[in-house]
Formats: C-alpha cells, sequence, structure tokens
C-alpha cells in the first residue's frame, strides 16, 4: 500500500509563518542555507514593493534585472488571466494563438534573418539549446566565450559562464575556452583609450581563435553588453570586429541579449547599438518582465534550414508554453504601446547618465560609473589609485544602509547595479540616485 | 542610433493564421523543421481539447504527461489570476506566501527527511541540480543511470538520459555510466519471472559499481517508474534492492519523480510503492499540471547540511517563481481535496487494467500491457513471438486512425502510452479505450 500522507500545511497568512517556513523548507540559490536572511515580499507594483511588515521598497534591481516593464501591470497581468482560463497549458508539438504570436513578435525584434525561435524557460536553457545548435551545425565543439561574464548555470551554460560562479562546476571536460574582452577600467591590455582596448580585444580574440584552432571551434559566445559581471557596454566596433572575425574563420557567433535586450540598453536589444547581426542570438528575463518564466534561442535561417530535413536533437516539456508566450505577446505589445524603450533610453540619457556622473564626483569609492539606457554599474574602489575592489563589509555596509532607507539595490561582486524598470518615472528614479548618494557614505569610509 | 523595428504582425486569430505563423517562426523540439505538422489548439477544458477548426479531441496523452489534474482546472486558474495580481515575480533572493506554501506542500508529499526544496522551472533543470548537489555533497564525478531512460535535455541531464536522444547529444566526457534496468517483457538477463529480473538486475548493478568503482561514482540516479522509455514498474524488492547498495557502497540515491510523481502511478508518488526513500528526489510537471512551469529537488537533510555553512553552486532566475509556485499550491489543494490521487488509482484497477488486458487478447499488436494508476504502456510489436517491434509506418497509422476518431494518443518508440489526466472520468476513459481497441487494427493490419 502506497505511503499515506500526514499533511501540516495551515493557511499561512502571517509574515512570520511564511519566514519560518522559507527557512524550513526553501532551499535558496547560490546560497549558505544556513546564512540567508529573506526578505518577505507582499506585493509589489510598478516600481514598488510592499514587503510583509508594511514597509515599501523601490526597486532598484528589477529583481535579477527582469521586470523591465515593472511589476503588476495591469494589461499583462488581464492577460495572463485571460490565457490560463483559455489555454492555459499545451504540449511542444502544437500549435497556439500564444506561441505563434510571441514567435512572430520575437522574429520581428531579431535582427537580420533570425526569423526563426525556439522557446525555453530561461536563459540557461536558451545557452544550452544555442550551444547545441552551433554544435551541431559546424560538427565541432569548442565554444569561446569571455571572462567576466554569465550565461546560466545548468552544465554547459555554467562552465561558458566567465565568472567565479564556474569554479566550483568546472571539471574542463565542457569544451569551452575563455578569452579577455574590452574593458577599459581594468584593462588587461594596458590600453588607454577605447579604440585601443577594441582593437587590442579583436587581435588578442584573433589570436586565440588562431591557436586554438578554428578547425576545432564551434562558436564564439558574447554577451551584447555583459550584465552581471559589470555592464562593460563594448567600445565602437567590437561586436563587429566580432562578427568579422568569425566570418574570416567560421564560426558561429551567438549574442546572449538576456539580460541586456528587450529595452534594457534603451534600446529593444542590445546588439541594436552596434550594427551587428550574429547567427543565433539567445533570450529570457524582459521578454516576459519575468511573469511567466521563459526564454529562447532566435535562430537564422542557415541554421533553421540545416535542421530542415534533420531532426534537432533537443527539447523541452514547455517550449513555446501557451502561459508565458501569452505574457511575452503582452509585454511586447505593452513595450510598444506605451514607448518603454524609448523612456528607457531617455532615463540613460537626461537621469543616470548625469545623476550617476555626479555621484561618482561625490564619492572616492566610486572608481568607475558606466551603462546606458536603464543600465548601469558603480564599480566601487578601497583605493581610486589601485581600484583595488572595494572589501564585501563595505559593499554590505552601502547595500543595508541603501535598503534602511527604502531602496532594493542590486549588487555583484564589487559593484552596485542601477537595474530599475525601464519605465521607472524620472522622479523615482531620482529619488533612488538620492537614497543611494548617501548610501555611498558607508563605501567612503571604507576608503583608508 | 539603434536599429528601428518593422512591426507587420497583426491581430492573429484565423486558425490559418497561427498555423502559417507557427511554420513560418516556431522551431519545434526534437524535429525536422520542414516536417512539423502542428494541429492548432484552440481551448482545453478537463480532458478535452478543441481545436482551431472546432474538433473535438479526449486527451488520453495529458500532453507530454503532465496535465493530471486536466485542463482548466478552474480553482488553479483563479489562483494563477490572482497572485499574478499580487506578486507575478520576485527574485528568488526574496520570501514570499507562495513559494513558502509550496516548498511546505513538496516537502510533505517527499518521504523521509526531504524537507528542503531547491525550485527549478522544470525537470531537466532539476536533473542538473540533483546531480551538482550529489557531486558537490561526495567530491566525485560519476553518475550511474539506466538505459531506457529519460531524464531531460540540457548537457548533463540528456547524458544521464538512456534513450537514442542522448546519441547525438554525448561526447562521452560528461562522467555518466549506464547499467542495465528490470524490465522482464524484453529481459536482457534471459529471466523467466519478476523475481529472477529483479535478483538479476540488482546483481548486474551491483557488478556495474564494483567494476566502476564506488570510488568515483557520485549517484545512482534512476526514474521510480521510467516514463517515456517505456512504463516499466520495477519489480517489488528493486527500489529497495538499490538503496541498500547506495547504503553499502555510499552513492547517493536520486529518484526522478518528473513523470511518475503527483498522482500519475495511483499514488502521491511513485515511490510510495516501493517502501524507498532517496537522498534527493527531482519532481516537475504535475506539481503543477503544467499551467506553470515549475520544477524541483526536494532534498535529503544531510545533504541540505552540507549546505548550511558551504554556499550551494548553483541557482537560477526564476527559482521559486511566485505564479509558478501559487500554481502548485493550487494544484496539490485540488488533488487531495478532490481525492484525485485515489480516482488515478481507482482508474488503473476499474478500468485501465481490465479494459487493457481486453484490448491485449483482441490485439496480436499488443505484445504487453504494463502499468499503474493513469500510466500505462501498449508495447505494440510485429511479431509477437520475437517481439520485433511494431514498424514507424504502422504505429503512425495506428495514430492517425485514433486521432481521425477523437483520440489523442501518446506515441512512444514503439508504444502507445495510456495517460490521461489522472481525474478522467471513467466514461471518458473508457470511450477513449474503444477508440484506441478500433484503432489497433491498423497495428495488427502490420502483423506479417
Amino acid at each position: 500500500m502506497p505511503t499515506p500522507r500526514m499533511w501540516n500545511h495551515g493557511a499561512m497568512s502571517a509574515s512570520d509563518d511564511v519566514l519560518a517556513t522559507d527557512l524550513a523548507h526553501v532551499f535558496h540559490s547560490w546560497s549558505a542555507q544556513d546564512k540567508v536572511n529573506p526578505m518577505v515580499i507582499d506585493s509589489a507594483e510598478g516600481s514598488w514593493l510592499t514587503a510583509a511588515d508594511g514597509k515599501r521598497y523601490l526597486d532598484f534591481s528589477s529583481q535579477l534585472v527582469f521586470t523591465n516593464i515593472g511589476h503588476g501591470h495591469p494589461k499583462v497581468v488581464e492577460a495572463i488571466a485571460n490565457q490560463a482560463a483559455k489555454l492555459c497549458t499545451l504540449a511542444p508539438a502544437h500549435a497556439s494563438q500564444a506561441k505563434s504570436g510571441a514567435a512572430r513578435r520575437v522574429a520581428e525584434i531579431a535582427p537580420g534573418d533570425l526569423d526563426s525561435v525556439f522557446f525555453t524557460n530561461g536563459g540557461a536553457e536558451a545557452t544550452e539549446h544555442a550551444v547545441r545548435m552551433a554544435r551541431q551545425f559546424t560538427g565541432r565543439n569548442k565554444i569561446l566565450s569571455r571572462y567576466r561574464s554569465y550565461h546560466g548555470a545548468t552544465s554547459t551554460a555554467i562552465t561558458i559562464t566567465g565568472d567565479e560562479r564556474r569554479f566550483p562546476n568546472d571539471l574542463g571536460t565542457m569544451g569551452t575556452v575563455h578569452f579577455f574582452g574590452p574593458f577599459l577600467y581594468r584593462s588587461v591590455f594596458d590600453s588607454q583609450t577605447e579604440e585601443q582596448e577594441c582593437e587590442r580585444a579583436l587581435k588578442h580574440l584573433e589570436q586565440t581563435i588562431v591557436m586554438e584552432g578554428p578547425s576545432t571551434i564551434a562558436a564564439v559566445m558574447l554577451e551584447s553588453i555583459p550584465g552581471t559581471a559589470g555592464i562593460m557596454v563594448p567600445p565602437a566596433g567590437y561586436l563587429a570586429g566580432v562578427r568579422a572575425l568569425c566570418d574570416t574563420y567560421g564560426l558561429v557567433l551567438i549574442l546572449d541579449e538576456v539580460m541586456a535586450g528587450f529595452g534594457r540598453a534603451g534600446s529593444w536589444l542590445a546588439l541594436d547599438h552596434f550594427d551587428v547581426v550574429p547567427d543565433l542570438m539567445t533570450f529570457a528575463k524582459g521578454v516576459t518582465s519575468g511573469y511567466v518564466p521563459l526564454g529562447g534561442v532566435a535562430i537564422s535561417k542557415k541554421i533553421r534550414d540545416f535542421f530542415g530535413e534533420r531532426p534537432y536533437p533537443g527539447g523541452l516539456t514547455y517550449s513555446g508554453h501557451p502561459l508565458a508566450c501569452a505574457a511575452a505577446v503582452a509585454t511586447i505589445d505593452v513595450m510598444r504601446e506605451e514607448g518603454i524603450v524609448e523612456q528607457a533610453a531617455a532615463l540613460g540619457t537626461d537621469v543616470f547618465g548625469p545623476g550617476l556622473a555626479k555621484i561618482a564626483e561625490n564619492h572616492p569609492s566610486v572608481g568607475e560609473v558606466r551603462g546606458i539606457g536603464a543600465f548601469w554599474a558603480l564599480d566601487l574602489v578601497s583605493d581610486p589609485q589601485t581600484k583595488a575592489p572595494i572589501t564585501p563589509e563595505a559593499l554590505a555596509a552601502t547595500v543595508g544602509a541603501a535598503k534602511q532607507a527604502g531602496l532594493m539595490p542590486f549588487s555583484s561582486g564589487n559593484r552596485i547595479h542601477v537595474v530599475p524598470a525601464c519605465n521607472i518615472s524620472p522622479e523615482d528614479a531620482r529619488t533612488g540616485l538620492d537614497i543611494l548618494d548617501s548610501a555611498l557614505t558607508a563605501a567612503d569610509d571604507a576608503i583608508g
């Protein structure tokens, strides 16, 4: 006889119940489980979150940089409710209005002849499948990607990733090779200008391709603008230069638009700034503003046609999930109707560009401010001369001061990223910058 | 200047638009893209789907075996709409009522001390993370799994998988090793009885462990009941025997309940039938009935505590997504309130067991019927003596005849699986069996 179940969960509404239950039963991402200290969030609207204790927070994180249209947009909420009632879920073999609508919109947003869309549940799976397509298409195995990058946490994705989260997962057997991308503030090429950095980074990449052996390489994979690794907007000409190298050596170019795409960079896609068309493009996050998990790969005609008669050896249960696709359709339509991409561009030029420049002047701990649109990083240092990263303690104090004052920031490594909703009001954006300005005193205090 | 976008998508409602757009822009799982022929589905309710041409289909597939409570259950649809309006999405670091509620329910359903829950977007990611936990916990790399199994299609998951979809993705570098599980109908152990098959399969596994070297093996991973590979209910004692071997040799036992769990086998979990407690358990599909993508890993105390002070090196953007977790809470509560697990058990004993036995008597093409609850396979053959699999053409004719008569079946390899919603009415279940009975004439015709 099957084991009977002992049910003892109650209605659970008090915030202490939610927290106690989380601590008892939720296993947290990237964390030592005895050290997590989650904030209980009750509701959210636009750029504001309400915690269970009633305190409100201005969301400068977009959670993990995905609520590009803010929280609880009524048109997307309504689209989700309607789709749930009509056709909530479906096997990937079947067609639905929601899936066709989402695929057409993504194809219109993707550049060049990237007109075919494979849907996944998120960005990591998008990386997995883009890489698989490139490997099958070329018959080669190696993937080149840059240090200081993030492409997800499944087996292949985490070893393509160029940050320290790769280390405990890297057995050295996945066929991934890393090179250095352009990053003038912390140049490994001893460059003095963006032009030099661009030229030297391209030369370095070409040498890497030649010495690894072009006949062993399937693809070069890059975030159009590296996100979690530090929001390093590439110098003019870099991505076009990488495209040219891929053409010269017969390699597939995969651009990752998971974080940088769908309005974040003040353009539909970050690659729009750089006049470059990849062979494959991954996306996730902003495509649904995170309302329902969705990611995918936009695929060029030549790669789609490679799998015309030959089966693509990959798939997943929820590819083209109607609820997720309906959220994508509504999100993209809302972004168009409300000009949210244009709002993000204006935030960059009118609010964050000048506002963060002023903050950098005020605070010796701010080594560099860089970014575009609604996508900015403050590179914090404990010594402005050596650019030594701020200590984890000083960063924690800064983040803590911001939270205390009602701002939910995003921090990564030695940085604070300013990544609010792309449609945050200029007033709220300035309020957030003011809080950040005050909080950074804690970072300055740590400078010797 | 960023590239402007040319928008040319219309309202899209006619079914020909949906189909034409799908063919133009959707890249399909596991398919040669020029050969896909999707059916356009407009809406669904309970066990019935309505196609865009108005034709209705009785769903004997549960799509990809995940709509365990049927389509469009009003209580789950309402829970999704409510959660979308209140708090649709949240970063994984924060706590929410939905996530705590889902974690507590899964912990109550999971056996033994598997009280900690890591949420993913689906089953493949659940495999990825369960394997990562086992590898980190043991400091070893190899994963043993059985031929004739499916564990997902990301890099590690697809090489753990024991069916032919692994072949084009297997570079032999992932540390996965396969062994043979018990399968009396097609025994590789020359067994005559279930007892013999069980004993010989355990002896084979022990020899494999010994010869691979226990000190090189992190985990043994098995579906409690292999699903897509053929619904082979293991003989009494097999899983307990595997548990004993894992204890003897110090290996982690991972049981995969992605397809077999959450009511499918006429029990909350398939493992409930076998008196076995794994160290890690993966789940997905039925936990939300597929309404919102969700999967995860239930984790034993010793493995959770291993990551108490030491960070777990994995995570994902949508871990514990509020909308997905709200769907899980509502699905589990509906299953309890309406006795859906009990309904699945009764379907097995009262309808499918006797009904399929009769079908097997009627049709020489049915080599074997096997299953439990709402989880059954018809192993179709072109020669009952040699058990040679039915030809793909004859299977396609059988499936086509069933669809023509208004039944949507599930086929895999040389089999038809009978895997409807766990709460399909006995009348609908019998209607479906009658259609199948007629359609199998096409399979019989192919016998020489």
